[in-house]
């Protein structure tokens, strides 16, 4: 697809981060189930539900635009999601394993983060406050995560994993 | 690579960003040729140089722990480049291409922020003081970066992309 305006781009971001929720769902079920720590394998599991709910605001954007909720081959999710599937396959020990996998899902959130802080200012700079709105709300639980991850990371979790 | 504790993660992903920071090395200045606004070609020549500073300071992390300075292929960096690169063959508006390089760096800097952020923590749990304050150095100018394209991008390039 040509890219001509901040409209198409806009568009053409749109579907990559939806492609990249789609991936992140399929993905954060088996990383809870590897997942050492029980307040870990909640976080995630949490996560998840979060994460259908920013679909579901997708689905309302490209509604807003007039356009079909569909997703384009997003080569940087599949690189993140990559290479936390290589850290579960090479790491046996479960503590230093869920050092790993929160690492590997901060890398999706922030991913995340950049994609709708985007997506946010260009609608707001394409005048749709409506898109700006529920984009800046996917944004702010996004952030959120990210914060919940660093504290139980350093609460404990990497603390065991030195042992 | 097996990974069994924390201290092997740690040089694991040190790896990972070694890899990471010389592909943008690669990257930076294809970028900068195809921008539009001098502005924003400046700001991607100054990154260039400073990703040179973070490099140097990742050889002085890997001597700190007695480690061969050396990549480990980073499928993520791999993923986020590609995206880059496919944005650059489907624009030609040169408006268009500036907001969209703009977009795509960020993503760089996003996934330097969490890989940085990280490796600073556990750092400072495996109790290697001048290894934390290195990469907490490098952490902050990642941060600049990303708020000085934020500055750059709302001040004036997105607002041509739209005409």
């Amino acid at each position: 697809m040509a890219i001509n305006n901040l409209k198409e781009l806009f568009v053409h971001t749109l579907r990559d981060i939806y492609y990249a929720e789609n991936q992140i769902l399929k993905s954060l079920p088996k990383m809870a189930r590897r997942a050492d720590s029980a307040d870990l394998r909640s976080a995630f599991e949490q996560h998840k539900q979060e994460t259908e709910g920013h679909v579901e605001r997708l689905d309302k954007v490209f509604g807003l635009l007039g356009e079909k909720a569909q997703g384009v081959k997003c080569h940087a999710i599949e690189g993140i999601i990559k290479e936390a599937e290589e850290l579960m396959s090479e790491i046996k020990d479960g503590d230093t394993l869920d050092a790993g996998m929160i690492a590997a899902v901060q890398a999706v959130e922030h991913y995340e983060i950049t994609r709708y802080g985007t997506l946010a200012s260009w609608a707001n700079l394409l005048q749709n406050r409506e898109a700006a709105s529920l984009l800046h709300e996917t944004l702010d639980e996004e952030r959120k995560t990210d914060t919940k991850l660093t504290e139980l990371a350093e609460a404990s979790l990497n603390k065991q994993a030195i042992a």
